[in-house]
C-alpha cells in the first residue's frame, strides 16, 4: 500500500504542476477516460476529453496566469485499488471574466484515485470553495 | 452488480430521507465509522461522530424545517466494491443564522460508496453549490 500512497502522492503534486505549466493536454491526461469532475459552482463534466476542453478554455482566459498551490493533502485507501485524496487548496492570479485581478481564494479538492498495474488516475474529481467564517452557504 | 446499484439507490434515498425526518442519529448511520464529509462551505469533517455532531446543530437551526430533494442520481461503480454516487439536489424551507428564511438552491453531492458483506455505506462525501451561470466562483 505504501507504493500505492506513493503513486498517489506525486499524481496530486503532477496536478498542480501541469495546472501551473498551463498544460492542460498533460493535465487530461491524469484522468481515467471516463472520469467525471464537478468545479466549485457545480459545473459538471464527464469523460477526459470534456475535462480537457473546459480547462482549456479556462486557462486561455480567466485562469490564464492563475497559480495553484496544494496546502496540504490527505490520502486514504478504501478499498484494494481505490484511494480518496482531499487537497487543502490556494489560487492566486486568476482574473474575473472580464480580465480584472481577483483576490486568492481557497478549496477543498476531492480526488478519487483507481491504481491497476502499477498505473494511477483520477476517477472523478470534486472541487468545493471554502467560504470562511461560513456554517452554511451565504444568500 | 445490480444489486450493489440497486443498495447504493437505496442508501441514497435513506440519506434524503434522514434529512427530511432530521434524524440525523439515523443519518450518521449511514457512514462509515470512518468517513469523511466536506460541505458546501468548505468545513471538513472526520468520522460519523464529526459528521453527525456538525448535521444534528444544523438541523436543529437553520436546516430545522428544510427540505431535501434529490433531483438526480448517477451511480457509477469504480472496483469491485466501491460506487460513485452523484446528486444534483434542491434544498428548501432553510433559513438564514439569524432565522430569516432564505430562497430554494441546489448543489451537486458526490458520496463514494463500499459495499462490503451485503452492507453498503458511505466512505466519504463532498458537496458544492451549484451557482448558476457562472462559469468559476464569484467574487
Amino acid at each position: 500500500m505504501s507504493d500505492k500512497i506513493a503513486d498517489a502522492t506525486k499524481l496530486i503534486q503532477e496536478f498542480a504542476a501541469c495546472w501551473n505549466r498551463h498544460d492542460m493536454k498533460a493535465f487530461a491526461s491524469l484522468f481515467a477516460a471516463d472520469a467525471e469532475f464537478v468545479n466549485v459552482v457545480g459545473l459538471w463534466w464527464k469523460g477526459r476529453e470534456q475535462i480537457q476542453q473546459a480547462h482549456e478554455f479556462a486557462h486561455a482566459t480567466f485562469f490564464r496566469d492563475s497559480r495553484l498551490t496544494i496546502e496540504k493533502t490527505e490520502i486514504r485507501p478504501v478499498s484494494e485499488s481505490i484511494l480518496i485524496a482531499r487537497c487543502r487548496w490556494n489560487l492566486t492570479g486568476h482574473t474575473a471574466e472580464d480580465g480584472r485581478p481577483l483576490p486568492a481564494r481557497s478549496g477543498i479538492l476531492v480526488n478519487v484515485l483507481k491504481t491497476s498495474n502499477g498505473e494511477c488516475l483520477i476517477v472523478d474529481s470534486q472541487n468545493t470553495d471554502i467560504i470562511e467564517h461560513q456554517l452554511s452557504r451565504p444568500q
